[in-house]
């Protein structure tokens, strides 16, 4: 029966490909469209390599499909933050006092067509690129797109529509301006946009800086980042306010203010640059949102996920991830009610919508945390403190990092709260030196745990009422 | 200088109404522009009566215009929640222990038509009726309508734009369409939607119930509230959920299945409805929204007040308050930078935006705690107990209600911040039986007052890192 069902899937990005390639495991006929070219054939973005943090929820979606060794061939292990002052002194702030916890570097393009593969490889799979979807008949599951080469209108269809055409989803636009229905809705910009430049590889295909890490300067009111690639460059980041500071994106209107900024805040990684003020006016400045919505689906036949369901900011590197686990949640639920689309979406929001939620909100706060309190000594301290716990007592304390980014069987909702707890609880005991040089580590860490369970239970409160 | 500039204001809502009048009175030329017909000429809503809770905030506005009498005599105090149960019986929880707080029951035409009056009164204003805002040209401060009456497109320009067109605005609209920068917005959406009834008055112009009252029936996922009018009418909503429950909004269909729900949840209001079986199904069911958006200029040109800026659920009474507040806040501003409406417009929104998204998220918490908690056990106690401190240290202690409520000098933001932590301590003190009989009322306070300070002094930690 399952075989008779199709499913026309509007976006062929990290999440669609996925969810394609795991649709057709299940038996059902699929049809992948995309607007872009298809990434195999054409290079885009002027060959530049973008690269992204895959960590175990996103490894945990791709173990489903069967691609997560093929995956890793494609990762570079990040084992923690190599921060960096102004003055190019630079220390690691490792991501979990376990060995085993850390997060990956890899290629977007590169992992897309790992996916975008394996699913054509399916024979009930079928893909058609450069259609760019106009609009969705939410209430009959049609589909129009232009197709950018012929210039045609065509009409798709099926059973369902799974919606993953990213941030700006056009599926998600034709619910917006569907009437007939209540959309929640929103979209939160950062005053802050970001640039994509380069540290280019040693002529050797060497690193210039230390490989295993992800580098920040955190500079309080913008920041720069740097991600390894496998051919020995790394792709580096700058995030700053737009407006309404020296070194804001609208006053960065020369090479020499840009080179002028970059020696006076990111010295050391100016000096591995050497492209640096070509590149900055070659490469477009990008906003950073968030956008939340509900319902995710409309009439039981047509259902966002990934970006288009929630776009989040990418500060907690938990974008593909969060993206990759909303399939294997939808895949419990298709085996679970198999046959009823309308049980299936909406139990998969209500199962789901809470923990995307969360990690939206994380990513925020995680902005912050990067680009101020990854400087500050009482942070850490923290950390410090934190990483020793989960060295000396690797069962019994985890970090929200931790609690998010590796233990994905924890949802986002429940990691962060109790992250959040465990946070307020050491930097309240740290601030209120509560914690002194004479206790040792396992009664320091009987305090925080104390220290933890009463905020959550002061913060269930309103529950009794 | 200031007699030389054109404002054109968009809505001669409540909001629109008091901002042309004090505009007017700073000797600007104001042109106010209003969609419906002049409801002072023309009986709209099939003459029903629509009543809002006016409050402190509101009236310190009313002042500032020199209309606070005008608008007192509208008034019909309600000294507290009159509470029903199930079997009818009552019992009063007043707002405040302070004899002088309490909130008033005002139509909502009533005091428009005031405004209206007193603004046209003024010879620098120009009123015009039945303009259906089409777009606004942001940059170029000038909107185009349709008239009505006439079908024809008519031009208006001002030296700036004021858009106060409600919650539904175009002027928001036109910014949120325009893409040349970054808007968020959002849109949230009760899963409740809202319907208004009638207790009419006695044949003697007499009132069926207590009319010094907001009158609730609490009953966990529905509720009913009723606003006395000055012509011995009471103005009733029914919240309840569209769907899913025995008596949501889809499935009350027929006459039957109304009095039935209303016989076994309201039997004591139903007793005061003879006309209710006809009038459900005469009233429109509307939905409860909270609309939030940034930045509220554009261009320096053109910028958004009350509902068009942050329209809020109604359960904190706090709509129009807040909307009233807009004004005298941004009379200040003006004041502050005249002459330089870039600098008012921005000044503005810094001051006022964190206290506006305060009013909205405590409009959305008292919706539970007015469905819900009011029928608690619990709650109930903790009300007892901020009253009775209210009465006895009326220096010391303002509940959340009533810093929201009747303290207009201080400011959402610090209201909901002091109130909530406030809540949170006497919630965990009797919940976990920290307040005992033994404790007279002073020492109960003073429990109360230190474990509300050591709330706000670990909320605080994030900003000492």
């Amino acid at each position: 029966m399952e075989k008779d069902q199709n499913i026309l899937i509007i976006g062929a990005g990290l999440c669609g490909s996925l969810l394609a390639l795991r649709m057709a495991q299940r038996g059902y006929q699929v049809q992948l469209v995309e607007k872009r070219p298809d990434l195999r054939k054409v290079t885009q973005d002027a060959g530049r390599s973008i690269n992204l943090a895959l960590s175990d929820r996103g490894l945990k979606g791709l173990r489903l499909a069967g691609v997560e060794e093929q995956a890793r061939k494609l990762c570079i292990p990040m084992l923690g933050r190599m921060i960096h002052d102004k003055e190019g002194n630079t220390f690691l702030s490792k991501y979990s006092g376990r060995e085993d916890e850390y997060i990956n570097s890899i290629s977007r393009p590169g992992l897309n067509q790992l996916l975008l593969d394996e699913a054509e490889q399916m024979p009930n799979v079928t893909l058609a690129f450069n259609q760019g979807c106009r609009q969705v008949d939410l209430e009959n599951a049609t589909a129009t797109f232009k197709d950018y080469i012929t210039g045609e209108e065509n009409t798709f269809s099926g059973d369902v529509i799974l919606g993953t055409d990213g941030a700006g989803s056009v599926v998600r636009k034709s619910m917006f301006n569907h009437k007939k229905f209540l959309f929640s809705f929103s979209q939160e910009w950062l005053t802050h946009g970001y640039k994509e430049l380069e540290i280019p590889a040693l002529e050797n295909g060497g690193y210039r800086t230390e490989k295993a890490a992800l580098h920040i300067w955190p500079r309080g009111e913008d920041m720069l980042i740097a991600l390894p690639n496998l051919d020995g460059s790394f792709t580096v980041t700058l995030f700053a306010p737009y407006k309404n500071s020296d070194y804001c994106f609208d006053n960065l209107t020369t090479q020499e203010k840009v080179t002028e900024y970059f020696s006076k805040e990111y010295p050391d990684a100016l000096a591995l640059m050497p492209n640096l003020a070509e590149e900055f006016f070659d490469n477009p400045t990008g906003p950073l949102g968030t956008i939340k919505c509900s319902p995710w689906n409309s009439y039981g036949k047509t259902l966002l996920l990934g970006d288009a369901a929630h776009a989040i900011v990418p500060f907690y590197g938990q974008g593909m991830n969060a993206s990759f686990e909303d399939v294997v949640v939808f895949d419990t639920m298709v085996a679970k009610h198999a046959g009823n689309w309308t049980h299936i979406f909406s139990a998969y929001e209500k199962a789901r919508k809470k923990d995307t939620d969360a990690i939206a909100d994380l990513a925020v706060d995680n902005f912050h945390e990067m680009k101020e309190h990854t400087a500050s000594p009482l942070f850490q301290a923290k950390r410090k403190l934190e990483t020793a716990f989960e060295a000396e007592f690797p069962d019994e304390y985890h970090s929200k990092y931790s609690l998010v980014t590796f233990n994905e069987d924890i949802s986002y909702e429940a990691a962060m709260k109790k992250g959040r707890a465990q946070d307020k609880a050491i930097l309240n005991l740290l601030a209120d030196k509560k914690i002194t040089d004479d206790m040792d580590l396992r009664e320091t860490l009987t305090l925080v745990q104390k220290e933890t369970k009463d905020i959550l239970h002061d913060d269930a409160v309103l529950k009794k009422i």
